[in-house]
């Protein structure tokens, strides 16, 4: 498939995706940035398949992020970018399903049936999914590859205390109505994953930015009651992670503290540090998880049922 | 500075800003895509500045949307880019800022000093100079000028009634603390700007979302306290759009019908109808209007200076 890329050599990488593969999406377009040096982008799915726009897909490569398959405007613009010259990649947990079929090359998660309406296990294998891609088109295969088994590793280890941890800071958000989630550059799709987990399975209005929109803006709804959760991780965008978290602090706002730097922000009422990622383009896959479990823990603690949201199915049918 | 674009025929139009710019760069995906059908993306600023990422920028072309052209990773961003033989281009209300210096040429926004700390008419005419840029580039530029003209005398004739109509929905929101703001394709830079005026102005915890995204998880998130903002313009997503309000409904969350086609929306609680563009591409203008109108007057309800929100200035030196 990176063989099949590379021949191609796009000039975009269209990433597709609703939902947690959306949040996939902005992960993806860190790793072929940073990989082969790509430009990756999230498409928007509403120029080709509702305005039909004129855009030229000789060189285009597709690659649609849905853990069902059957995401219906996804498979849409997968079908017409096919039809129009484009190389179309699926990465998918279901290979017999529509988008397996649309799509002229299919990347499995093999994640097993993920069995939680809130999609976990499958984001987790579509970062490792993206980054081995991107990676094995840069002829970095196997570093990634050999940088994903000890980063599964690191988690193993780290998933029994994250879980402990959790737990405490749980009960101290159960009457939370609103947060932000603060990540930037690789992070990013973090804190948009982590948000739609607290918003899905918690019902808080959970909203992700980068640290620099924070000060455009958003800055000024905070106060006591509005707490931040903070992703830092050992990495370029850390001093702009560090501002903006000052900057919640001066707002007089909870600060949650997370990801591989964790212990650097200073004056966080909670912390929730990770391991360090072998690879710091890996770091994503750790930190998520201290989100997706704190996301459980605070749904029971507010009495909810973290697998199965209210109004909420398996396939999202949505137009 | 069309024919400059046009002759270098770019495989990526790449937008960048921050907060109201970054609005308006969601729309900017949307003009180039529909009139000359290039593909345009709101590009990864830390990709660029903060990881050095080895991009081909030999066809690039940058947009750069900065009010007050001092916003420094912007400013850092188009510096690379030029640098390495990108074709840079800004949109800016001072001529003599730095990003009017960094960038190789620039289309003033001409709007006057903007007193408000909250961009409003600057916003307006970032979309005004985006789809003139876009029409240009088509053949269409005398087209859309005329259709702005247009657009112009609609909202004059508008913003009266508009005003006070905004003022009796602002009063039944004075309690609110969260909301979505909903909206697709062309007009979803239009929810993204009304959210963030929303934010900064009434400290609401305003989120924007596609339709089809609502239903992608956040849906869950809604009960009767969380009312929804509807953007509903007569153009290609209205189903879409009117399929998510009628999950709004169906979740007993209250909804705000605006847009062209506010009234085709059923069950809404309250309606804030905006004429009908006469190019269906110039609809956020108007539409957006309806949403800083009712931010102002729900700031006003809660006790606050929507002109002067806490902890923002007018220009965001944040890194």
């Amino acid at each position: 498939m990176a063989r099949a890329l590379a021949d191609r050599a796009p000039t975009a990488v269209r990433l597709v995706g609703h939902g947690s593969s959306d949040a996939a999406a902005s992960y993806g377009v860190y790793a072929f940035g940073i990989l082969p040096g790509w430009t990756a982008l999230r498409d928007s799915i509403s120029l080709t398949v509702y305005y039909g726009a004129p855009l030229d897909h000789s060189s285009s490569v597709v690659v649609a992020l849905s853990q069902s398959g059957r995401t219906p405007d996804v498979v849409d613009y997968v079908e017409r970018v096919r039809s129009r010259g484009g190389l179309t990649v699926a990465i998918t947990n279901e290979l017999d399903s529509e988008l397996a079929r649309a799509a002229e090359m299919t990347l499995p998660l093999a994640a097993g049936p993920e069995r939680s309406v809130a999609a976990s296990k499958t984001f987790f294998n579509q970062l490792a999914a993206l980054a081995l891609l991107a990676g094995a088109v840069a002829g970095r295969g196997g570093e990634i590859a050999e940088g994903l088994r000890r980063t599964a590793d690191l988690l193993a280890e780290a998933i029994g205390p994250l879980e402990q941890a959790v737990a405490p800071v749980a009960v101290a958000f159960a009457y939370v109505g609103r947060m932000y989630v603060i990540g930037r550059g690789i992070e990013f799709g973090t804190a948009r994953e982590i948000a739609l987990k607290l918003t899905e399975t918690c019902r808080v209005a959970a909203e992700p930015l980068t640290a620099t929109d924070l000060a455009h803006g958003p800055i000024a709804a905070l106060d006591a009651l509005f707490p931040v959760w903070t992703i830092a991780s050992h990495d370029e965008s850390l001093p702009a992670v560090l501002e903006g978290a000052a900057r919640v602090r001066e707002a007089g706002a909870t600060l949650v503290a997370s990801g591989s730097a964790a212990t650097e922000l200073e004056g966080a009422a909670f912390r929730l540090p990770v391991p360090r990622a072998p690879i710091a383009l890996l770091s994503p896959l750790l930190s998520v998880v201290a989100g997706q479990l704190f996301s459980a823990a605070l749904a029971r603690a507010k009495g909810l049922d973290p697998d199965h949201p209210e109004r909420l199915t398996k396939v999202t049918l949505a137009q």
